[in-house]
C-alpha cells in the first residue's frame, strides 16, 4: 500500500503491532542477558555471544524496516500525530525519534556491538578475579572503538558525547549535564568539607559483624514484598553485580548479592533495584510493548531506585518500621545497637574508592569522574590503556582516596564492558530526579514508621509510573515538581539532613 | 542468483551459514523454555507465551524461506549430495528432509502451537496441584486437535500418526513400532509373570529414609563430574521435572528434582539427564547448528539416557565403587545397609503406576499404554475428556495396578501438555537401542568398580556421540551392533540380570 493513500488508523494498528513484536522479539534478548548474569555456565559465553548477535540483528533488521519507514511518515503527517500527549501522539513521536536513531546504524555494526559486549563482559569478570587490568585492556579499547563509530554515525554534527546521552536520556546534551554537574560540584564540594571537618566519625562497625546469607535473602524478599514488590509477577537471585531486568509484564527480575560480614552493601543495593523493579511492575500493561508502556527515561528509572534506596530507604520513619524487624532476623549482630546508632551508621559519610556503596553526599562526585573519564576516552585524549593511572589520580584529586586495586579502582563497574557509554550521567540525573518528584509527593514519615509504603507507591504509580513515555522525562519532572530538573531539591535534602546528622 | 546456475560449493556455505543462524535461534527458545521450568515466575506465563511465538515464527519463516529452496534444491542436483556419508551429503539429505517437512506448516499454525503449548503446560502444572484433570481437559483436547492438524499437513497418505513419529524418529513407521511393541510384550509378559510368582519382594524401606536435599545435590554433581559430564559446559538445576536443555557447545543444561525422603527416584532421573548431557557434550562442536552436529534422533538420545541410569547406573560394578562413597555422604540413613540390600532394593521390580520411576521389567508397559491411548486421542476413537477412565481402565488391564488420583494417573507425564504427539514410543526405542549398543561396547565392570567411566564414555563418544546425524539411528544401531534394531538384546540382559537377582 503506498505510504501517502493509507489510512492513518490503520497504519497505526500495523506500526503498534509490529512495535509490539519487536518488544517481545527484544525481551528475547533481555532474558539472554539476565541468564548471562545469573546462570549460564562459562562454557556457554561464546555461544550466547553469537545468539545475542543473531537476536541483535533481526531486531535492528525489524526496527529499521522500510515499512515501518512508511508507516511513520504517513502517521507523522496524520491528525495522530498532532494529538498531544495522546497515546498515539506520543508512540508516533518517539517511535520516530527511534526509528531515525536506529536508521543510521548498519546491521553489522549492531551485531558486532552485541557479540563484542558478551565477550567483554566476560572478559571483564575474568580479569576482576586476576586482578589484572591489562587481560581487559584490548576488550576496553574495542568498546571503546565501537562507542565512538556508533556515535559518528549518529551526531548530526555538534558534540558525538551527545549522540550517546540522548540513547538514555532522551532531551539531554552535554553542555547541560556539564552546568548541571558544575553547579552540584559548587554546592557539595563545600557541604562534604563541612562534614569531614567535623571530625566525627559515626562506628559502622557492627554493619560488618556476621549476617548469615540465607537470613538476609529472607529479610530482603520480606523488604521486597512489604515496600511493595510483587514477587508473583517478579523474583529475585543472586549475581555478581545486582540489576534489574523486565522481561516482560508480570516477569520483573532483580539481582542481589550478598556479603555474610557486611550488612548495607548488599541491604541497600537489594532496595535499589526494588525501586526499578517498582517502575516496572508499574508501567501500565495495557501498553506493553509501545512507548506508552515503558519508563520514561533512564534517568527517570534511576530516580525511582535512588528514591528508594535513599530517600526512603536511608531515613529514620523507615527504620522505626523495620529495625525491630531487622534485630529480630540477627539477634546475635544487632542486640547491643539501638535504632539511633544503626541509623547513623548507614548514613556515615566518607569518601571511598567505590561508587556503588558510596553515600549520598559523595555519590555525584563518582559519576562526574566518569563523565570525565569517558569522554576523555571517547574523544581519543586518553588512551584505554592508560584507564588505571588517570583513574587513580582523579580520585586522588576529587575525593582523596586511592584505590587499593584495580578491582577497587577503575575495574569496579561493568558497564563500559557492556559498551554503555553515556550512561553514568544517568545516575546523577536520577538523584536530582529523585529529589525533585520525592519532594512533591508530601511528607509520609508516619505511614512509613507503620510500614506503610501504599500511599507513596501509589501516588507515584499515579505521578510517574502509569505515565509512561507521555512525556520527556525533564518535562515528567516539571510537571511533577512544578520545576525544570535543577540540582536544589537535592542539595536542600543533602544540606537538611547531613546538617542535623553531623551538627553543623 | 537463480538456482541452476548457482555454483554447488558457494550454494552449500550459504546453506550452512543459514543452517547454523536458525539454530542459533532456536537456541534462544530452548533457553525462554529451561527458564520456564526453572526460573521464571508464575506472573510471566502470558509475556513467555508471546515470546515463544514470536521466536517460532520467525524461526519458521526462515527454515521454509524461498532461498532455502533454491539452496537444497541446487544442492541436491549437485556431486555434493552424492558424497555418501561424507558431512556435505548427510547436511544436504537432512536439511532437505527437514525443509520439506515444515515447509508443509503454515506460519500462523507453528505459532498458535507454540503459544498454545506455553499456555497448557502451565495449566497442566495447576491442574496437578489441584488434582483437578477438568482444569486440563480443554487444553488436552486444544493440544491433541493442534496435533491432528499438524498430522493432517504432513501425512502424504497412510497413517497420518506416522508423520509425527517420523518427526522424532526418521525412518519409524507405526506399523514398525507396532510390530516391536509386539514381541517386546511377548517377551516381557513371561518375564513379569514369573518374577511376581516368585513372590520375593527386596526390601527397599532404606531408599526411603531421611535423605537431606543438599546432600543430594552434592552426591548428584560429584556423580555427574564422575562419568564425564563437563560442569564447565553445563549445569544442574532443580525444576518440577528432570530434563535436559542443550543450549548450544558448552551449555548443556540438566535439571533434576529431589525428595527428602527418597533416593532412588531422584538419583536415577539425574542420572538419566547425564546421559543426555553427555552425548549433548559429544557431539562434534565443529558442525554445531548443522545435522552433523545433532543427535540421530530422540530414540538414540534416550539410549544414552537409558544406558547411563540402568545398564550403567543400576548394576553391581557402578555400587561397588559409589556405594561406599554414598553412605558416607547419608551414613545415618545407610549405616546399617550392605551394598548387595542396596543392589537388591534399586532392583525390585514391581507393576506401578508411574512410568519415570518404574522399573527395567514394567517400564516399556507404560510406554505402550501412552502409545495405544495417544493414537486413540488423535484418530478421535477416545475424547481427550474421557482421558481418565480409559487410562486407569489401561493401567488394570496391563499392569493390573489402580492409580490413586489423576496426577498418579493421566496428568503424571507433561508431553501431551508440550504438544510431543509420537514420541513416547522413542523411550522403548530408546531401551532397545541401548541394550544394542552397550552390549556391543564390551564388558567394563572392572573399570566401573574402580570408577573409571572413560573407557565407557570414550567408546560412546567415537561410536555415538560424534556421529552426529551421519546415519538415521536404525542404520547406526545396524553399524555399531551388527543387528538391525530389535528386542533381542534388550530382553537377553533384563532375562539375565533379572533371573539372577530373582533366582528364576
Amino acid at each position: 500500500m503506498p505510504a501517502l493513500t493509507m489510512n492513518a488508523h490503520e497504519a497505526y494498528g500495523e506500526l503498534i503491532r509490529i512495535a509490539r513484536e519487536q518488544s517481545v522479539l527484544s525481551s528475547c534478548a533481555d532474558l539472554l542477558e539476565w541468564d548471562e548474569e545469573t546462570y549460564m555456565p562459562r562454557g556457554g559465553v561464546a555461544h550466547r555471544a553469537e545468539q545475542s548477535a543473531v537476536l541483535a540483528g533481526m531486531l535492528h533488521e525489524r526496527q529499521t524496516s522500510a515499512r515501518m519507514g512508511e508507516l511513520l511518515a504517513t502517521l507523522e503527517a496524520s491528525d495522530l500525530a498532532r494529538g498531544g500527549d495522546a497515546p498515539a501522539a506520543v508512540n508516533i513521536r518517539e517511535l520516530g525519534r527511534l526509528y531515525r536513531r536506529r536508521a543510521r546504524l548498519p546491521r553489522e555494526h549492531v551485531e558486532e556491538f552485541a557479540r563484542a559486549r558478551t565477550m567483554a563482559q566476560q572478559v571483564w569478570v575474568e580479569a576482576r578475579e586476576e586482578m589484572d587490568f591489562g587481560r581487559f585492556a584490548p576488550w576496553l579499547e574495542t568498546m571503546v572503538g565501537l562507542a565512538r563509530r556508533e556515535a559518528g554515525m549518529l551526531s548530526a554534527g555538534g558534540d558525538p558525547y551527545d549522540s550517546l546521552v540522548e540513547h538514555y536520556e532522551p532531551g539531554m546534551t552535554t553542555a547541560r549535564l556539564t552546568a548541571l554537574f558544575g553547579s552540584l560540584r559548587a554546592e557539595l564540594g563545600p557541604l562534604l568539607g563541612s562534614i569531614v571537618g567535623t571530625r566525627k566519625r559515626p562506628r559502622t562497625a557492627m554493619l560488618r559483624r556476621e549476617y548469615p546469607v540465607d537470613r538476609q535473602k529472607l529479610f530482603a524478599q520480606a523488604v521486597a514484598a512489604a515496600v511493595g514488590f510483587d514477587l508473583e509477577r517478579g523474583r529475585l537471585d543472586v549475581a555478581a553485580h545486582p540489576f534489574c531486568m523486565a522481561i516482560g509484564p508480570g516477569d520483573t527480575r532483580l539481582t542481589m548479592r550478598y556479603a555474610e560480614r557486611s550488612f548495607g552493601d548488599g541491604f541497600f543495593a537489594m532496595l535499589h533495584e526494588v525501586g526499578h523493579g517498582l517502575y516496572e511492575q508499574g508501567l501500565p500493561a495495557e501498553h506493553y510493548g509501545t512507548p506508552m508502556g515503558m519508563a520514561a527515561s533512564l534517568g527517570m528509572h534511576e530516580s525511582q531506585s535512588r528514591l528508594w534506596e535513599n530517600l526512603v530507604g536511608r531515613s529514620l520513619p523507615f527504620w522505626t518500621h523495620f529495625y525491630p524487624r531487622l534485630r529480630n532476623v540477627f539477634h546475635e549482630a544487632l542486640a547491643d545497637v539501638k535504632v539511633e546508632a544503626f541509623f547513623l551508621a548507614i548514613n556515615r559519610v566518607e569518601p571511598t574508592a567505590l561508587r556503588a556503596t558510596a553515600d549520598e553526599v559523595t555519590y555525584n562526585v563518582h559519576i562526574m569522574i566518569r563523565f570525565e573519564l569517558e569522554r576523555a576516552m571517547l574523544s581519543g585524549a586518553l588512551a584505554p590503556a592508560d584507564l588505571p593511572g588517570a583513574w587513580n589520580e582523579a580520585y586522588r584529586r576529587e575525593l582523596g582516596v586511592e584505590p587499593r586495586d584495580v578491582v577497587e579502582g577503575c575495574l569496579q563497574d561493568g558497564h563500559w564492558a557492556e559498551g554503555l557509554f553515556g550512561y553514568f550521567p544517568t545516575y546523577t540525573l536520577g538523584n536530582v530526579y529523585a529529589a525533585q518528584v520525592y519532594a512533591a509527593s508530601g511528607n509520609r514519615d508516619e505511614a512509613f514508621a507503620r510500614g506503610d509504603f501504599s500511599g507513596l507507591l501509589g501516588w507515584l504509580r499515579d505521578h510517574v509510573h502509569t505515565q509512561g513515555m507521555k512525556h520527556p522525562a525533564p518535562e515528567l519532572v516539571r510537571r511533577v515538581s512544578g520545576r525544570e530538573p535543577d540540582p536544589g531539591a537535592l542539595v536542600a535534602g543533602l544540606r537538611k539532613k547531613y546538617g542535623e546528622l553531623y551538627g553543623l
